[in-house]
C-alpha cells in the first residue's frame, strides 16, 4: 500500500497509490466500500482489518481514481505527534564529520510545521548561511507502543518514507545543541507516499545483514542502541511512547554537502536537491529565499 | 481566564476556572450560552472574540459547575502541535552548570507524549539513574505566527504555565545532545491552569525590566536572542511558524539537582517535587519506578 496525501480542490485528504500514477481518493472508496474511512490517516495505520480490505480492494476492483499530476501532494503524515531524528547513526557520517561514534545515542525531534512536501520548495531563511541536506530513510509508527523488544519492532510499523533533513550548519554548529538549526518551516520534506512494510519487502529478521547496516532498524523503536553490537540493547528501554503517525528519521549516511572535499557544497537558491531510496520513491525539492 | 483540562466519567475535555475552586466544564458553558464552543482546546485561544465573550460571562452569569477535587486535572493542552525548550537562558544556571552563556541559542523539543497533569506521578524508568527537575515558565501561543518583531509578540501569545522539565541527566550528559534525556513519558509535569496573559499581568512592555531578567521574554518567539543585548535580535528571524497551543518553556533558573552543593540532590521514587509561580500556580509530582 502506498498512502498519499494531497491539496485538492482547497480539501486536504489522503488517498492510495496505484499503478505507479493515479490516486484512489478516500472518499471515492469510501462510496466503493459502502463504509466510511477515518478522516484523519492517523487512525487509519493501527487498523490492520482495514488496511487489508483497502489492500485488497484498491487492487482488485475498479474504483474511479485521479491522476496523480493533478494533485499537489503534501507530507504523507501531516500531522504527526512527533518526528525523532536520529543523529550519527552511520558509522561513515560519524567519521565524515571528524567525530567518534557516539557513546550514547544523540538525537533531536523536528516539528510537524517542518514537514513540507516531496517536490514543494525549500526556503532558506535570510539568517541561514550554511543550508545543507541529509538524506534519511524515516520509520513511520503503525500502533502505539512502549519499550518494545526489538523482535516485537516490526509489528508496530506501519511503513518506511525518504525525509530530507535540512539543517542550517551555522546554526546548528553555533549552539551546539542541533534543534535550533533542524526546526524551521519547509526543513524536513518528505515521501510522494507512505509506503508499507509489507509492499517494501523489509526483512521481518532484525538479525538480518541489511538490518545492522545501519545500526539496527529494529533497535531504533527502543531510541537506545550500542554502535558495537544492537544487541547489547535488548534490555534497554526508552521510556517513550510512540503513537500511530510518528516519524523516526533514521539518520544520514556520509556524503552531506558541509563535509564534502576539497570545498563545502552547501545549498544556495535555486538549486534542485533531488533524492530517492529503492522501493520507496524520489523526493525533488528546490531550494528558494524569501526577500 | 484560568483553563483546565481532565478526564471525567472517562471523557476529556475542558472547563474555566472560577473562584479558585469552581470549574465550569465547556458543554456546561454551551447549554448557558446557548452555543457550541471548539471541541479542541487549541482552536479557541486564537479567537479572541469567543475568549473575550467566555470571559464577560464566567464570571458574572451564574453557570452549574463542578469541584475542582472531583477532576482528574491533565495538562491544559494535551496535545500541542510542539513544545519547544530554552536551555541555559538564565545566566545564574549557566554559571552553576560551569558554563559560558551559549554564543548561540541551544534549544530542544519534547513530545506531547511527555506531558502530563499537575499531580500525576514522575515515573523513572529503569534505565535512567540521574533523574533531575527544572522549572520553567512557559508561554502557550495565541495565534498563528512567524518571523515576528518583539514588539508583536505579546500579542501572540495568550498565556503562561508552569513546565517541569524532568531530565535524565545521565542520558542528556552522555549524549551530548540532551534530547533523548528529556523527551521520556511523564517528563513534562504541567500547570493546572493555562493562565491568560491579562490574568498574569505581564508586562505588555518587552522593554520591561522584568522581561530582560530572563533573556528577553518577547524575544523568545524568535527563537533567538543574545545575551548581551536581546534588542540586538530585532531584525533577525526564527523561520519557524508558531500554532496557536505551541508550548515555549523559558529555561530554568540556579537552583537545579545535580548541580547541588555539596552533594547532588537527584530525583529518587517517593520524592514529591512541588513548583510553584507567583500568580501561575502550583504543581505537586510525586516520583514513581515501574518494576
Amino acid at each position: 500500500m502506498r498512502i498519499v496525501s494531497y491539496h485538492f480542490e482547497d480539501e486536504r485528504d489522503y488517498g492510495f497509490l496505484i499503478l505507479g500514477n493515479s490516486v484512489i481518493p478516500r472518499d471515492f472508496l469510501e462510496s466503493a466500500l459502502g463504509m466510511t474511512l477515518p478522516r484523519d490517516v492517523r487512525d487509519l495505520l493501527p487498523d490492520r482489518e482495514l488496511v487489508e480490505l483497502i489492500e485488497s480492494v484498491i487492487n482488485k476492483v475498479p474504483v474511479e481514481s485521479i491522476s496523480l499530476e493533478e494533485l499537489h501532494l503534501g507530507p504523507p503524515i501531516p500531522n504527526p505527534g512527533k518526528i525523532i531524528c536520529l543523529g550519527l547513526n552511520y558509522l561513515d557520517h560519524a567519521l565524515e564529520a571528524g567525530m567518534e561514534p557516539p557513546e550514547g545515542m544523540p538525537i533531536f525531534m523536528k516539528p510537524a510545521t517542518a514537514l513540507t512536501g516531496p517536490f514543494d520548495p525549500i526556503i532558506k531563511p535570510r539568517h541561514v548561511e550554511k543550508l545543507d541536506y541529509e538524506i534519511e530513510l524515516a520509520i513511520v509508527i503503525g500502533s502505539r507502543c512502549r519499550d518494545i523488544e526489538p523482535k516485537e519492532a516490526y509489528e508496530n510499523i506501519f511503513g518506511y518514507m525518504i525525509l530530507n533533513d535540512v539543517s542550517a550548519r551555522d546554526i546548528q554548529f553555533r549552539d551546539g545543541q542541533w534543534t535550533r538549526g533542524k526546526i524551521m518551516d519547509t526543513f524536513a520534506p518528505t515521501e510522494p507516499c507512505l509506503v508499507s512494510k509489507e509492499e517494501v519487502g523489509a526483512p521481518h529478521n532484525p538479525q538480518d545483514a541489511h538490518d545492522r547496516e545501519w545500526g539496527g532498524k529494529a533497535e531504533l523503536l527502543h531510541i537506545q542502541y550500542d554502535q558495537e553490537d544492537p544487541r547489547d540493547s535488548l534490555d534497554t528501554e526508552s521510556g517513550v511512547t510512540l503513537e500511530p503517525g510518528d516519524i523516526i528519521a533514521t539518520g544520514t549516511p556520509a556524503g552531506v554537502g558541509v563535509f564534502q572535499k576539497p570545498e563545502p557544497k552547501l545549498l544556495q537558491p535555486g538549486d534542485v536537491v533531488e533524492m530517492w531510496i529503492e522501493n520507496i520513491g524520489t523526493i525533488r525539492n528546490h531550494v528558494i529565499t524569501i526577500e
